[in-house]
């Protein structure tokens, strides 16, 4: 089973965006999944990980839930 | 820094409960954390752990985000 890893910016006020994340994810991966962490960080960072693999990076990409996720199940299926 | 893990139980439908407790985990302490994971669990449980201590367990407790809030605080300045 898999561990997700949303690593957030604190100081910029991104919690929920890292909730909005996090459930979007649990919603359809659960039974998939061992655990999802909220990890604070800082410096405007939003990385999404799988197993400590990154499939979203704030610095890279748009915000975008969706697309969030098919990350998440190309990564788990790989 | 503190970890928070909130382990519920998946099939139970439980994943709301899990996200308010971590939100006001979150709101009130993310500069003492590390991080909170949501812990994919079974057979009724919900139990939320500061640095692998319960401080909260469904089966003993009624349910109260308040109440929990406190709890983790206490084991926070313990």
């Amino acid at each position: 089973m898999a561990t997700v890893e949303i690593e957030y910016c604190v100081p910029c006020g991104m919690l929920d965006r890292a909730l909005t994340v996090e459930e979007a994810i649990l919603q359809q991966f659960a039974d998939d999944l061992d655990r999802v962490s909220l990890v604070m960080g800082d410096h405007g960072i939003f990385v999404v990980r799988v197993d400590d693999e990154v499939v979203f990076d704030k610095e890279e990409d748009g915000f975008d839930v969706d697309e969030i996720v098919r990350r998440v199940r190309s990564q788990l299926s790989a």
